[in-house]
């Protein structure tokens, strides 16, 4: 049996999703949350690779018990997360197909990227926002957004030592909004390099803070060069916030 | 020379704001940071003194140099800002005159106290909202709220044990506000007993859950009967957003 998990994570102490040498991972507490309560054998799968620090409310794990182990999925977010630490949530579960894959499957992510735009730190923000004190012109950066919508080569957007297949990704919505000193990016597309909403935020904060004009974009992303681009910008504000299959 | 620290800060860590045997003090670590920074002798005073695990965006701190320390106030955010641990923030700090008294002058203070209303908690906002999974009526909590504003003896709304002269405050302004899965109960009044917003918020899930009507809080206030009002919420949904002068 093929169950969907919705995972929720603040990602301020782990090292990521994936399990890793080097620190603890998201997976390896859920894994050893769900060993806990279950004694048949079973695997989980990511939907997504989220970077150490990153956070989501939406991120989708696969779980698969290998033996005939039958469990409603309704009941399972209440049993596993009483053995979860408090940063990690299943937030949902339900039954899929067994012909299911939560990768290949996934036909587009919605992640929200997070500026904290003021003076001084907000002590409240500093796990879950990015701190920019440099004011920020959010209607230039509302309309450079747009450039990033359709297919494009994002070549110019992934981090610099990337091994991927193809660097052509579709944007199909973006959404700069300020509310207050908070400034949200949303941004939906087919899939994302590595890296690649972290540095289109920080290409953005430069049109916010005038180093690029908004219609600079095209140039850049056609340029496929990385130097081109902005600055891959602070992990805390990002959050994967829904993936759609 | 008088100065008016604005200070903003994560409560999770602290033991409160007030200087204490056992544990650490928003005061303490803000007392260490000027005392790295200025030869000259000092003393402060907070305008509130908030409980542990409370966080505050606009805590009012007086700071007096009894030395004719002479700094222009502009310049303290960034250089004490540097020597405080990221949880604590000094977002302003102005002159003020000779006279002025940050507890006896304080007009009226606003808190916010956060819900976060749904099936499963949210790892994103653990620290910063109280968990409720039982389905609220905010409508309802809205229409109790209004039996609070005006003068009253809260004395049911009182932390037992607490020794103040009198239970009697204004409440000028309530309201309760959804946004998604958070509901929000923001408060402003003349003065706040121990305890007394979260306790009125604890009264306010009842009525959202059912357990009282909205016009049971004129006979609840009348009773002085701590017992009869709900529980006291947790801290972390609190947070001191503004003293008024």
């Amino acid at each position: 049996m093929g169950i969907l998990l919705t995972v929720a994570y603040d990602g301020t102490d782990y090292c990521g999703w994936q399990l890793q040498d080097n620190g603890i991972s998201v997976h390896h507490v859920l894994n050893t949350a769900i060993a806990k309560v279950f004694d048949c054998k079973f695997s989980l799968l990511g939907a997504s690779r989220t970077d150490a620090g990153v956070h989501a409310l939406g991120q989708q794990a696969h779980l698969m018990f290998e033996t005939s182990c039958v469990i409603p999925p309704h009941k399972l977010p209440l049993v596993i997360n009483g053995r979860l630490p408090q940063d990690v949530r299943i937030a949902d579960a339900r039954a899929v197909a067994d012909s299911f894959h939560p990768i290949n499957d996934a036909k587009s992510k919605t992640y929200s990227y997070k500026i904290y735009n003021a003076r001084h730190r907000n002590p409240l923000l500093r796990r879950y926002a990015a701190f920019v004190p440099v004011v920020l012109d959010t209607d230039k950066m509302a309309h450079a957004a747009r450039y990033f919508v359709g297919e494009h080569d994002f070549a110019a957007f992934c981090a610099s030592g990337s091994q991927v297949r193809s660097t052509v990704r579709r944007i199909y919505d973006i959404n700069v909004a300020k509310q207050g000193e908070i400034i949200e990016i949303t941004i939906n597309g087919n899939g994302f390099l590595h890296n690649m909403v972290r540095i289109i935020a920080g290409t953005l904060v430069d049109v916010g803070r005038g180093k690029l004009a908004p219609n600079d974009i095209g140039d850049v992303i056609a340029s496929g060069d990385r130097s081109r681009a902005g600055k891959t910008m602070a992990p805390q504000g990002l959050t994967l916030m829904k993936i759609f299959y």
